[in-house]
């Protein structure tokens, strides 16, 4: 099966942590950074989703944000390092592509946002994810 | 792969319009529904999506909101009609399954939300989902 | 530190409603509309977020939908009224600029829907923003 979702980062389960409803995974990425989702409790369950499972992290491009730098104080869980390795600009939109330690990631984020914060080729650029936007696969 | 996403709705597409970085493709549901995604150009072009494509359209609990009866004049493009089928509650989160003709949809929505709008089994509601939180799977 | 989150809304948080995995947050925002946020349990504890904490209230471009005029029903938590400032429109994708009570919001929305709805400078609308979309960052 092909998706069209752009960012698909192989790892490894680390915790899971159930609720009523919804649970919170934490994997350790092939890159070495460790991510947050947070995904249905059934999917959990129907996925068999325990420490250890192999997944990949589903994340589409117009849900990664950009910061010019690490960002403490912020509720999003998930930051991810990188450089810029191609911005392409429509009139809207954009998306601008982020070599990361183990891989790379799509963002489609306004072309305001490009513009003012001059991402180009070689920005340093921290990925920011909320875990409500991470789904996950089983590997 | 399976795949956390609850919401997997196969379909045929009808229309791709690209822009620049982006493009937004039409598809007619086997259900019967038409709805919209808004999704990179770029995973337009490697799935090979074209008129005619047999698809699934992908969307995470947490992206999908309901309403009491249809909505006019509202940007959000995807609007399925359907039953609720059951309400699962947390304390802050609750999870709830729609009936829609062709399948069963999964919202994932505050418990403010379920209790403020009465949510129940055999509740009528419309499913609403924005064009850019549908990803698409090549079938 | 510069964000691409276009949506940055100051605040002051009323209450936190704590679940097992996920809290939602509610934040009187400082042009007077009261926003509810879903994040995670663990984002409010690391931040150490309570009745009274001074946040920011974050939410990417693409979250946020447009409608016409208020809408009843919904689960969708957060409406807040404005007008439409400008809209810049690519060939799939188009971004709305929205002055609302004490700030600016900005809405990357379907081309189609801004023609649908003929969204132009002056438009009176409603931003309607899902509760698992707005993120906080501590002010």
């Amino acid at each position: 099966m092909s998706l069209s979702i752009r960012n698909q980062l192989p790892g490894t389960v680390v915790s899971v942590t159930p609720g009523t409803v919804m649970a919170t995974v934490k994997t350790r990425l092939n890159g070495g950074q460790q991510i947050t989702a947070a995904v249905t409790l059934e999917a959990v369950k129907d996925l068999g989703i325990a420490e250890g499972s192999a997944v990949r992290a589903l994340v589409k491009s117009t849900e990664v944000s950009l910061a010019t730098g690490p960002v403490t104080g912020l509720t999003i869980r998930n930051q991810i390092p990188g450089t810029v390795s191609s911005v392409a600009t429509g009139d809207a939109m954009a998306t601008v592509k982020v070599a990361v330690e183990g891989g790379e990631l799509t963002a489609a984020v306004t072309k305001d946002a490009v513009d003012d914060l001059r991402l180009a080729e070689g920005s340093s650029v921290v990925a920011l994810i909320k875990s409500t936007e991470i789904s996950l696969a089983a590997a």
